[in-house]
């Protein structure tokens, strides 16, 4: 499946190369926490590196809300961009392939390959649309550790990592199967959907919701609620940042003459013009359904509980914790990766937390973070 | 026009009671920053307390993006809600009505009485829609300045004070007008529009814009784009709260039972019910058009300007000033307010900077702030 790895050091890291997906098809039912039932799923995943014969050095890695299983490499010699995450993955790098066989699937509900709304439901031959049942991270959690286990013969983990959404499922992770998994990696993440997030992604499903061509969410696959998923990836993406991130990127930088303003409310910043790119982009590759229930699975995400529960839950933990948390993160602020560990530590387990110091806001994980790298390679090697 | 006021103390203010909206109306062609002139202008103001014999005693409020000539008061005995800043302006109050006579007019561009894009055109009786200038915070204040003398006979201001937009406009009187105001008192604003703060507002404007019913502007008064401007104002209304504000107000409560989701994404968290009625209310008040001109004024105010020449403009201003940050303002951050201060003291200007600590966000010099308000009352006085 993969190039032979490069020869490299640490210091000249070399690529993944050519990779291509795979599918895990489950044929049996696939019960979810809400008490629905899937008759079928399949989980669309990549791999990186060897699998080693004792079957013990795999690392799975959790992608983000807009996230999907290729995360590292190319599928084509013309593709111009890696993966999402291809900065960390690699012979040499910090999820080195040298040494670790690295995992990524498309999350249960998604809609890159995986089982999700926009997927045909094999007992009415159409797909889900609202018929797809309210899926949770713990439902990403149990269809992953199917894959694992049923598609690739995993029964132990080196690793789980991920951050933000991925983070969240790195959590359920350690909880939900505590003998499985070594180390938990989750980065610019929370224990529990705060207000403000909710008030977010509400408003990104209501301006999705409020398309007409949303109807109700059975729309053609390529007649979608386009207009309302942009306006929605767009305020999203703003989360994502930072103040002072946009402002060194953009500040207040007119767009140049050849690109601008012909119409009174035409984009007349180059953030505007960023940002509508960043919106346009996204419908060409995510379902709108999709995305009203991943961030459902988001905002119903809570470790606490509603009787404050958090520490019974962490109580299951085995793995060793290394939280990482970024501080021109605003989405889920420092003291929310913090809570995380500080709870772990009640609980007397192994966990510690990291800050890193960058400007960039909540995905500050995805980019050139060299102090992220150290931390991730020291904490998988001791 | 106003009711007498009531007998109070500094410890048990009282209200101004039933109040009155009044119409200025400037007959004569007003030319804007663009060049673009307007055929005639009118601006809806209120009054409370009386104008002193010698004409010094007038206080401006300038209301911020969604607010209005109607701070203080009511309108019927039986309103149930007074004016939007009724807790700091009356006999006792910081803007004391017994010592001080103080105007708010409803700005230039805005739709509740004042000349904007919802208006009649003179010249071809039908409303402006896009054909409306784009108006700036500068013609903002010009328009202010006319109703002060041409309408009221008022050539000298004891202070200029608001919020946010309104902020932005004390900043421009002090500019503009250096020889007409004492006290500029500029709160949670900033002298120049970041880029985080257009990214919100453009994704508000595209929300508007990509609703069918906006058709490029051009809609019936009662058959705007309603869907889009809600979305819109829900995402603004986040901006003006905060992480532990609404975490504080709503946490994760679930809506009650009797309101309870009967469809699968219908609002399940306090937080979002509370939006979505933020959402409703706006359009019922709020002209979209409006929306789109205010908050481009709003983008384009930039007093540092492309040869940052801050310090050029800040040169004229004659006034004293205090400006107020509010600790949890993430949409015009602490730094930003402070930077207008320093900018003044460079200049050798007397100026001043104070920092509330509150934990609702840029909507605190709004609500409820004992500690604004002896900041307010001080510096009136000294």
């Amino acid at each position: 499946m993969l190039e032979p790895p490069t020869t490299s050091t640490q210091e000249d890291p070399g690529e993944v190369g050519l990779v291509q997906w795979k599918d895990f098809h489950w044929p049996h039912s696939f019960t979810c926490d809400s008490g629905d039932t899937l008759p079928e799923l399949t989980l669309r995943y990549e791999t990186y590196g060897q699998l080693n014969s004792r079957r013990n050095n795999a690392i799975l890695v959790c992608h983000a809300l807009s996230g999907d299983h290729h995360c590292a490499g190319i599928h084509d010699l013309k593709d111009r961009k890696a993966g999402w995450w291809n900065n960390i993955i690699g012979p040499g790098k910090p999820l080195d392939t040298n040494r670790f066989f690295v995992i990524c699937s498309n999350c249960l509900g998604g809609c890159q390959g995986s089982t999700g709304p926009a997927s045909n439901n094999p007992e009415t031959g159409r797909p889900y649309h609202l018929d797809f049942p309210l899926v949770t991270i713990g439902d990403m959690v149990r269809a992953q550790h199917l894959l694992l286990t049923e598609g690739l013969g995993i029964h132990e983990l080196a690793a789980v990592i991920g951050g933000s959404m991925g983070g969240m499922q790195v959590l359920q992770w350690g909880i939900a199967f505590p003998g499985f998994v070594k180390k938990l990696l989750p980065l610019a993440t929370t224990a529990r959907q705060n207000a403000q997030a909710i008030a977010f992604n509400e408003v990104g499903r209501l301006a999705i919701m409020q398309d007409p061509a949303w109807n109700n969410g059975r729309y053609a696959e390529d007649e979608g609620p386009d207009v309302g998923l942009a306006v929605a990836r767009m305020m999203a993406h703003i989360t994502y940042l930072s103040d002072a991130g946009l402002q060194e990127k953009f500040g207040r930088d007119r767009v140049t003459t050849k690109k601008a303003a012909r119409q009174l409310f035409d984009a007349e910043f180059e953030v505007e013009s960023y940002l509508r790119y960043q919106g346009q982009s996204f419908i060409n590759r995510f379902d709108a359904n999709s995305y009203l229930y991943l961030t459902k699975a988001l905002d119903r995400f809570d470790l606490y509980g509603a009787e404050e529960r958090m520490e019974e839950q962490l109580q299951a933990v085995a793995a060793e914790t290394l939280v990482v948390g970024f501080t021109s993160d605003w989405l889920f602020p420092t003291a929310q990766n913090r809570a995380i560990v500080h709870a772990l530590l009640r609980c007397g387990k192994r966990a510690s937390y990291a800050e890193v110091d960058m400007s960039l806001g909540h995905d500050s994980f995805l980019v050139h973070a060299p102090e992220l790298y150290k931390l991730v390679t020291a904490f998988l090697k001791a």
